[in-house]
């Protein structure tokens, strides 16, 4: 297994690469008008994001044989989302954190006003590169349609958003283990499934594989969020760039509190091979899918 | 024109009802999960707007000709962005306002995290609705990518909250002329432009008739925020639902104060006639949008 993760590194790095790239050319200058307000989004999204989401996205494109051009600007709006949610979560009325991968976070920075509008025009910017004809080429427009409405709706109220709400509430509260997948399928899980099940559509999947991938994105969302939860309280602050512990203090549910940290552990390995059961269906094609979901579980930080 | 304010107020009263009746249906459900979100969504969507741009949406649509229930969707979507932006500009780390159309703001209510959430659920719910091949009937795909385009243009950074921010970078500085109309044409200008295009668009303007639009929406829109400055000072506070003279207070720059109150009488009077000469190319079926550009400065709130 660590052979599979040292081999994953070279192309993670890529991917990155390629990601980071094109949502440099994506997003609005540092130099347009607001300024301060376009630094600051750009301040969140260059912040050393791992790009999960839109790794996860070329890589189920890939896993049915389609061109990963065609998904990137997909890709790019599918991170845009993420990192405003982040900005948002930071705020001092939602989580209050003051770093993020061991940066200021952006209120810290920009101030509370300017970290607000930072994150609904980010928010806003992800459905600008969406719906722009000249990103997409010659990918049909109903298609272009369907992406749209499968990132609004795990991002919306009833997806990411609202999974947030309940975290929200959920905290100083004791839940249960139900709440808590609650919680995370929405939460975290949403915009995971997302990202692998538009990789799949504009990939050119077939019903079946398309079905297949959505089952891997529903584990390996999960399996993200349990192993996200363990580094809380195992890793160095260092490698968090955050305070270790930090969700513990804030009294919130986390998959340790309720299952111990072996039964986590438990729990997120059974996910990555729920994760990696969905992956029959494919050959080679789908490797980098099954390593992901390995590291996934694995990862640093 | 007093006779032609009274024949405006039953058309916009059955508009309003039209679109309240359309927003009740698209919004999700108060009792859907989480309810706490939804109901704060719907406590800010039906607090008693005046459905101005979905108004101007559905005017613009029948001034070409259209079918208005075409436009609906993408009525309600706009007043969803609207909505959404004025939960965020009244939270405490931006206006700070406790009551807005006489009713207690979203933070008050909800308390400040859930406001910030219900402003990003209700944002993206507008693009799930525009995403929404069910919602749109016969309009061509491609119609439905470009409103998702100017809605999405009109409303980030490079539009409304683009303006949002000067304007709070402009508070308690003097600012000139040009620098106040670019925060209207932005802040408000844009979605009011927005609202217009769309209707030309889905109406199935010609490019002439579109152009005139345009040229409506853009003086429109700026008379309308002429008219909020000068209500900021004039009205009693029961007409306005919120402190009067509160901008002066904030030290906002407003059209008054840099070119009077009877300047700024002036100026939204040479709109709206700018606005009523770009309609010269339509003839009956543009009386509704004739009629509002008067409204829209003489209006009582």
């Amino acid at each position: 297994m660590s052979n599979e993760i040292w081999q994953l590194q070279p192309y993670l790095k890529e991917r990155v690469r390629l990601v980071d790239s094109a949502l440099d050319r994506y997003l609005p200058g540092a130099e347009m008008l607001p300024t301060r307000l376009h630094e600051a989004i750009r301040y969140s999204v260059f912040a050393g994001g791992k790009r999960i989401r839109p790794i996860l996205m070329l890589a189920a494109c890939e896993a049915v044989g389609g061109e990963i051009k065609k998904v990137l600007p997909a890709a790019c709006a599918i991170e845009m989302v993420h990192s405003y949610s982040l900005i948002h979560d930071d705020l001092p009325a939602m989580d209050d954190d003051d770093f993020r991968r061991g940066n200021l976070t952006n209120h810290k920075v920009y101030g509370e006003a300017t970290a607000i509008l930072a994150g609904d025009g980010l928010l806003t910017e992800a459905f600008i590169l969406l719906s722009n004809k000249d990103v997409w080429g010659d990918v049909p427009v109903e298609n272009a349609r369907e992406t749209i409405n499968i990132i609004a709706k795990s991002s919306g109220s009833r997806g990411m958003v609202g999974g947030q709400v309940v975290d929200m509430e959920a905290e100083k509260t004791p839940i249960d283990l139900p709440t808590l997948e609650y919680i995370h399928t929405h939460k975290t899980g949403a915009l995971i499934l997302a990202a692998v099940e538009i990789g799949a559509l504009l990939g050119g999947a077939s019903v079946e594989q398309r079905r297949a991938l959505c089952r891997y994105g529903e584990a390996a969302g999960l399996a993200f969020q349990v192993a996200d939860d363990i580094l809380d309280i195992v890793a160095d602050q260092s490698q968090l760039g955050k305070d270790v512990g930090s969700d513990q203090q804030r009294g919130k549910a986390t998959y340790p509190a309720l299952l111990g940290l072996a039964g986590a552990r438990q729990h997120a390995d059974e996910l990555r091979k729920r994760a990696l059961s969905a992956l029959d269906i494919f050959s080679a094609s789908a490797q980098p899918l099954r390593e992901i979901a390995t590291y996934i579980i694995n990862r640093p930080s």
